[in-house]
């Protein structure tokens, strides 16, 4: 019998996420509010679902003809082709002339983790990351962890004040770097399912090659299955086939088979034209809820007279936003009022409704009151291009 | 605009499983027949499914008090308990002594990838694999790819006919290796859940740490959602929190969240005892319908007369199970009979029915008289356990 541990090595790893949303569980304040969920949610406090979901999901379960067959490797064949229309348009050049695929991946960390596998194993000398977006903090980490360097980059227009797709366009082509975007919610933006991912076609239109992460978890309200795929588009389809082939190997040691309820759902929406209206149509009541509550809190704040301007609130799109507090007035908010906040100020906006709006607005108007203003640098890109150095 | 695909060095990769499936499905032949199936197969050639898995899906999707928010990284709470007592049982010393636990993968395969990347991190010179079992290939593949050397080896006692436990348990002693054992089909080898896990109760009570990889896709019948854990057993509790939270930061960067469809039906199944009564019937009937096929095939051939004995068919258990049948017998069935059968001779029995079995066995018997005999060297080990010197 052995006596010594073969883990006696291993400490107790320090943890860097979650903890905010621990403290929240552990606080016994009846009135404490987490406005850090990652999840859209509902004017009653839960999970926001597309009612389309919930139907097309009792649908299913009550066909007898469905076989719960283990996933091709690759995925859905039917979910990828719908995926793939829905981020590009039926008619994109790329997908017809066939140099547009995908992996049907276990959400978007998978869809990241099998890329940034695929760019180690060919392009071995790539070391270097550059993260074109305020969302250092949860894609960094998987880079830093492969054994990357992640920079920060910012590709802001001041005086069009958004990101300038001309500037992100000569940003990769000076520095030769491989893009890799993240398209985390389309739809729950502007509503637009074209608008949200202009930047996609623009770049397809300019001939470049390029990742993508895409999720469907959250615009369709299936969180917990992890619904994403890694998009590739090459410059023709042998490359296309040669990428594929090699993903499907590095996919084959992670997973083997990806889940399939989650994309069994969305594809018989995407597919159905009634279905895909009335999930367009959820869509919009949700984007619109949100701007409601963007416009709500910015005249709470100037009716109480709070010092600063709150015009940046509804100038955002998409569910989380910058409430534009610094470290001090974000620490009094959690500390004294029980509201929990990300450190970077940036809250999920669907987390505030009817109930608890007054005293989200009337804290955050105390903080501004009772703390040292200081500069506040409010990030600006809303979308994340993540850019690797080949 | 680039010029140059940034993919011009990515070949196609060259594919090594799945080609068997593809040219079976290429095959015009009208009786052609499939018998490497992963999955249970039904007599009306069907997956099998558990009956109580179909009702409890269907309960679920009907409960509108169900939440489908993100699954914690380390997954389903309740799943991990239900799992790990229908593993060890549910009075196992170890689980009372809090030093078994276990986190949600994404099938058996998710499981591997994870037990090997946390061993490549903390046993950095670790490069030596034994696979104490027949499955080379699939488990090989994945320690390969990341950099392990991969030996086979046998612990097959001829006298009693079975592994012996304690030649098992001598050979991880004296080489120092740590022991990652493999059980993707509780219940399907015996039908008896506690005898198809008993080498972990013998190594739990030798007092050895190890990896398991357990799934529960292929005995519940849910095989499109990858229900998989990565259990960890510790010398004591403090160790197993060390290395569980290690895993959670590497399980965070694969997928983040594991996948919940699956692991919710059950863990309803599980912890509710009609229903579990319900589960362990549909494995008593399956294990035994699989005996029978195994019974008619050995007796029909034995009829025939054709050469050889055939008393090892009944004599395996489990779904998959060695003909005996040397590489020319295996490609005369294949190309001459249009039976699909891997190199290694091993099928799924449950792929054979009555309106197969007359075509399969008498297939069988024209290969063996028309090929000519080899000495023939059949796989003995049914359970997997892949050793890595540390």
């Amino acid at each position: 019998m052995p006596t010594l541990s073969v883990f006696m090595d291993v400490p107790l790893a320090h943890k860097l996420e979650g903890s905010l949303l621990k403290t929240y569980k552990q606080d016994d304040y009846p009135n404490k509010i987490f406005l850090a969920y990652r999840v859209c949610m509902t004017n009653e406090g839960h999970p926001w679902v597309s009612l389309v979901v919930q139907k097309t999901r009792l649908q299913i379960s009550q066909d007898p003809s469905l076989n719960y067959e283990y996933l091709p490797t690759m995925g859905l064949k039917s979910f990828i082709q719908a995926s793939l229309a829905l981020l590009f348009g039926k008619h994109s050049q790329a997908i017809v002339e066939n140099r547009v695929g995908g992996v049907h991946t276990v959400g978007d960390s998978g869809a990241f983790q099998l890329g940034v596998q695929f760019l180690r194993a060919w392009h071995k000398d790539a070391r270097i990351v550059y993260i074109i977006s305020s969302q250092k903090e949860l894609h960094g980490l998987v880079f830093q962890d492969m054994g990357f360097t992640v920079y920060e980059y910012s590709v802001w227009d001041p005086k069009k004040l958004c990101m300038d797709p001309d500037i992100l366009l000569n940003v990769v082509e000076s520095k030769q770097i491989f893009p890799f975007f993240d398209i985390p919610c389309q739809g729950l933006y502007t509503s637009d399912l074209e608008e949200d991912t202009r930047i996609l076609q623009y770049f397809v239109s300019q001939g470049f090659e390029f990742f993508c992460s895409q999720s469907l978890s959250k615009n369709f309200g299936i969180y917990d299955e992890g619904v994403g795929m890694l998009v590739v588009v090459a410059v023709n389809n042998q490359q296309l086939l040669c990428v594929l082939s090699q993903l499907e190997g590095l996919a084959q040691a992670l997973w083997l088979n990806p889940p399939n309820t989650g994309a069994r759902v969305i594809t018989s929406i995407l597919c159905n034209p009634a279905l895909l209206g009335e999930w367009k149509q959820s869509l919009k009541e949700v984007v619109e809820n949100i701007m409601l509550t963007k416009e709500k809190v910015k005249e709470k704040l100037q009716l109480l007279g709070t010092p600063g301007s709150w015009g940046h609130i509804t100038e955002q799109s998409g569910t989380h936003g910058y409430l534009g507090l610094n470290s001090q007035q974000v620490e009094y908010l959690v500390r004294k009022k029980h509201i929990y906040i990300p450190k970077n100020g940036q809250i999920n906006f669907s987390c505030i409704n009817a109930n608890n709006i007054n005293y989200i607005t009337e804290g955050i108007n105390e903080a501004v009151l009772l703390t040292e203003s200081s500069e506040m640098c409010l990030p600006k890109e809303k979308k994340t291009l993540i850019g690797i150095k080949l």
